[in-house]
């Protein structure tokens, strides 16, 4: 797929997104809450969750509009957690995206209160494309983003992580960290738009693989720029791993196998992807290009 | 019914609630999650939203075991919203039930978290259900109670509960707080029930009404118990609407009106449950029980 190509699928797909949000979180009474929510969802984010999740059920020949709204409820998920997770009592961050985090914005109790009904929302617009599509592929969908947002998957995660501040972990602990807290949330928007695209269960283990190895090195890469870009550049501190005493996969190995590990992740989620055939460019550049991402 | 007919029948769905809340809570890693959860889950709590959930369906006829994981689903809601209530920055409360609240004894980020871990497990215990058994009522089921529990039920009544600290709010807004934070969750699991129970539309319209109706009636004897309770009794210290400047039925009414009106709203409840005949007898006992309750 040469870049022009590519740019105009990523593109499409992006607006797509941002309208359907736009819609889903259309202001209503009490405006407070969707002002906060909204402040959150519009600031900026590369949406690569949704963007993942729409191109892995068109991959099997699946139907956009069957996809939309769960595309849209993995990034209201996703969004949550970031919310949750700069409050004071976690990672005590005042940016994000460079702008202020939601509750330096809003106050602590409005942000607690967004991310609870950002969560809630994700369910809420779930069920109702359930209930109007009628289609049982989608419960299953449901399913998978469901159990990789929760105790087995993402907030799993999260727990360890805090759990892990200030504290000595061995290299399981880092990769069950993640593993869970950031790969769980890329698995499940592959799962999900594959078996909404009409995949077989042996693909879903493969994705499920792709899931896995794209999430270990986008979080590389994170932990990477966490102490080698600008504030600027990433919209958000750089050393906050540092502030909050959080061992990553750069103080454990170094940067230069952090480095080559990104590698080894990425190519083994290429070669993966690479098996659907043609039908997998988009994927495939679209992985390439995170791991070479400077933000 | 008699008292104890009654009694036994309450028991009897506690019992049940109790055991399939401790299967589905079940400890495993991280273990400091589902300690922190299970501590709240399990700190005495009336069980009433379960309880209605469950009667509701068996007043319809419908089976249990299908209710089952949607009778713990939504404590499982009602229990995250009490977690993030009590935090510092919303309510600041230091007890309930007589026991530290869940971020007194476990630590903000961990209150945070199992929060929303909470709420997940309630949508994953619901979604898993679904698939179990291949029964459409209990997508709606789902739908209900999703609805009710995000912006435009309880999350939108905590959300105008906190923006109407230290203001002056006028008897609709006080209305409104009163329907969305506590009666939607009361509503919610009587509608699920008796869909799972295989109700009729018309009958869903009566089910929120009698919900509403005990939902209102449930937070103004809250309001009165806040002033004239003790803490002994009631397990959290008494006065904390004052603390918080909170507008109640009370401040807004007098006492004497208040206690008028909770029995105008339950008698507008039974009434109504009434019309389902013999087999209401469960649910119309218990609310006139839930009136008169000192705790």
């Amino acid at each position: 797929m040469n870049s022009k190509d590519f740019e105009r699928k990523l593109n499409g797909y992006i607006e797509f997104i941002e309208n359907r949000l736009d819609k889903l979180l259309e202001v209503k009474y009490p405006s407070e809450i969707y002002e906060s929510i909204r402040y959150s969802v519009f600031a900026g984010g590369k949406r690569l969750r949704p963007v993942l999740l729409l191109a892995s059920c068109e991959m099997f020949g699946g139907n956009l509009e069957d996809a939309a709204d769960f595309a849209c409820a993995v990034e209201m998920i996703h969004t949550y957690s970031l919310i949750h997770d700069d409050l004071p009592a976690m990672d005590n961050d005042d940016f994000r995206r460079g702008k202020l985090t939601c509750h330096k914005k809003f106050g602590e109790d409005l942000a607690v209160l967004a991310g609870d009904a950002l969560l809630n929302k994700a369910y809420e617009v779930m069920v109702h494309s359930v209930i109007l599509r009628k289609n049982a592929k989608l419960v299953k969908a449901m399913e998978y983003i469901a159990e990789c947002s929760g105790m087995d998957g993402m907030v799993g995660g999260q727990v360890v992580d805090v759990l892990s501040e200030g504290k000595k972990i061995n290299s399981d602990t880092l990769l069950y960290i993640h593993k869970n807290k950031t790969a769980a949330l890329i698995t499940a928007p592959l799962k999900a738009g594959g078996i909404i695209g009409g995949c077989l269960e042996k693909e879903i283990n493969l994705l499920e693989k792709v899931g896995y190895n794209i999430g270990v090195a986008f979080q590389i890469k994170d932990d990477i720029l966490d102490v080698t870009s600008t504030a600027d550049v990433l919209g958000k501190p750089i050393l906050s791993d540092e502030k909050n005493k959080k061992t990553t996969y750069v103080t454990m190995y170094g940067i230069e196998k952090a480095q080559c590990d990104i590698e080894s992740f990425s190519n083994e989620a290429l070669d993966i992807i690479s098996c659907f055939g043609e039908k997998s460019d988009f994927l495939y550049e679209y992985i390439k290009n995170l791991i070479t991402r400077v933000k």
